[in-house]
């Protein structure tokens, strides 16, 4: 097969870790006869400094003409020190999501075996963790209208959120919830806030339709707790922006190493594929940035995007190995041998 | 010295654990020579059941009519399966801290060292945590504006803050860094919500004032990574409304018993005083809840409502004692004897 897939690697360590999941993609393909055009499109603080934009016409161009989007960070530390900042790398971010229309951002948080020492909590706290949130990622208080008023004085942000987009989010949660193991969690705050009672009645009106799925309503400060004491405890989880933002990168240090979560976004129509880590300034440009969570998202992209499980499992495979035999970067190296992010993309290319 | 007290039981386990407290705090007043008149009111879904209202006109002239509050837990399933229910255990709580001015919300997270292996944490990561959040308690999107149109099928939630109350919650902030190590984190969503954008730049215009304090910004959601992979690299915390909600009860875990944690609420004028833990309406009338969180929430009062080190001191040194001798309920039992609720707040109070 033939695809096109745009390339947006962003800033900070989001080049470095593209690159590593391009090579993995590329040796994929070849192994399986496949032919990958990469597209790439400016983004980001990147994007900024070039064309004055942090999210180009030219860029959802492009993306628009391609199969999917792989996607590495956005974020510059020289925007979050300037709250005036008018134009920020952030915002290209979310001009993306609700361009595209990717309303629901898969982000699984699972364990590797060779790693679970690593993580910071007690192995039986989270041995057979496997969880999955869905995001709902255009809507509530991101998108709500925002300003300012009394001269500066006083800040707002609004929340809101239609019934319809509850129910295209949870519907894809339900849906999910069947491919495993039928347990749904709706994560709200229904005992404060009016557009979390909106979720709840939503998705309690929905639950017929599902009648084999166990639905369970928790708040999101009791998840926040129980993510940390019993995250096997959970298997598909659905909240709204907001909520899924805090608790999902809750969620991804559980596995040991933030470097190593991938995620999808998807809408009607094209999908996005990225690391769940942000753009981690410090590193860049170190070689030393864990480019595992990028490599996992372009094996999702394979699986989830193109159909071809076989090549999202080459790819996972091969990312086990590396971790099995020690081709880490230094944040899984644990005194012993580091590689750089570049040695450890070739190490998956050639060993796939 | 002598002491008028609101005491607030509420719902679920309230009552149980707020009766030890009652406890202890009469054997604390009795050894140190103080008289305490307690003045019991009702609140949460108990005061629903009784006079149709959460929070009635009567309670409230007796919390200001008070030296301080002491305060159980409030909330019901029954009402939270109920997205319709007009009248809600919560909207107490709510309009409580509104009328009672309460602002700040102190919750501290430390750990036990007899308890520190029934973390889920592993003991490294946690040896040594002692942080306090300053939860902003009356604003943001708890009680902006907040209703449906659209013949209910579009749901809405304004979250507002002005600049003066980003400055009274900061100012106890930084009062309470300069106290302590020094450290303070502005937790935030600066890089989306206009509203944390107006927090930032407060507190940035703050930092002058207080050139010893080190201030540090991070967005809430690296802050839920960061307290379970280094909590003890924390020290003061401030952030609003619902971020301290989520970040607080997640924090709160790390000791290794939610049962543990106290808090305090403060404005200009009155304090409340209460456990984290919730209602737990499962425990209800078992005479299983852990009453060690509302014991040294007193403790908390005695401390920062009269300025009685002290006699706090003595609640302090008599818990640990507790935890030492095993004086446990089944939470922190680990297989050994498990006490009941009163069991434990008659030890309290006889060995005070
Ligand atoms: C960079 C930021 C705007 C973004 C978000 O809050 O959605 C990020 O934290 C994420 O989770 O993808
Ligand atoms: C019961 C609920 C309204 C409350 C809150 O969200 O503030 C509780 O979770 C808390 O943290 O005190």
């Amino acid at each position: 097969m033939k695809f096109n897939i745009a390339l947006l690697a962003g800033d900070g360590i989001g080049p470095e870790v593209i690159d590593q999941a391009v090579k993995v993609s590329d040796a994929v393909a070849k192994k399986f006869g496949h032919e990958i055009t990469w597209k790439p499109a400016l983004t980001g603080a990147a994007a900024i400094d070039a064309v004055g934009e942090p999210y180009p016409d030219e860029t959802h161009e492009i993306c628009l003409a391609s199969d999917a989007v792989l996607f590495g960070a956005i974020g510059h530390p020289r925007f979050d020190n300037d709250p005036s900042a008018k134009v920020r790398p952030e915002q290209g971010l979310l001009k993306m999501r609700k361009k595209l229309g990717l309303f629901a951002n898969v982000r699984p948080t699972f364990t590797f075996p060779s790693l679970i020492d690593k993580s910071p909590l007690k192995k039986e706290r989270i041995e057979g963790t496997d969880l999955v949130f869905l995001r709902e990622l255009t809507g509530g208080i991101y998108f709500g209208e925002k300003g300012r008023r009394d001269g500066g004085e006083t800040a707002y942000d609004n929340c809101v959120y239609t019934r319809e987009e509850v129910q295209r989010l949870a519907k894809k949660g339900f849906e999910l919830a069947m491919t495993r193991s039928k347990k749904l969690c709706c994560v709200d705050k229904a005992n404060v806030l009016e557009t979390s009672r909106l979720w709840r009645e939503t998705v309690q009106a929905m639950e017929k339709d599902y009648p084999e799925v166990e639905v369970s309503y928790e708040f999101v400060d009791a998840v926040a707790m129980r993510l940390v004491q019993w995250p096997n405890s959970y298997d598909v989880l659905i909240t709204e922006n907001l909520f899924g933002d805090i608790l999902t990168d809750e969620a991804s240090v559980i596995s040991g190493s933030m470097g190593l979560m991938p995620s999808a976004s998807m809408g009607s129509d094209i999908a996005l594929f990225e690391p769940i880590h942000g753009s981690y300034p410090q590193a860049t440009g170190l070689n030393i940035a864990n480019p595992l969570a990028t490599v996992l998202s372009a094996a999702m992209m394979f699986e989830t995007a193109f159909n071809l499980p076989n090549e999202g499992k080459a790819i996972r495979d091969v990312v086990n190995k590396s971790l099995a035999e020690g081709i880490v970067t230094e944040d899984l190296a644990d005194g012993g041998k580091a590689y750089g992010t570049k040695e450890v993309g070739d190490w998956l290319a050639k060993n796939i």
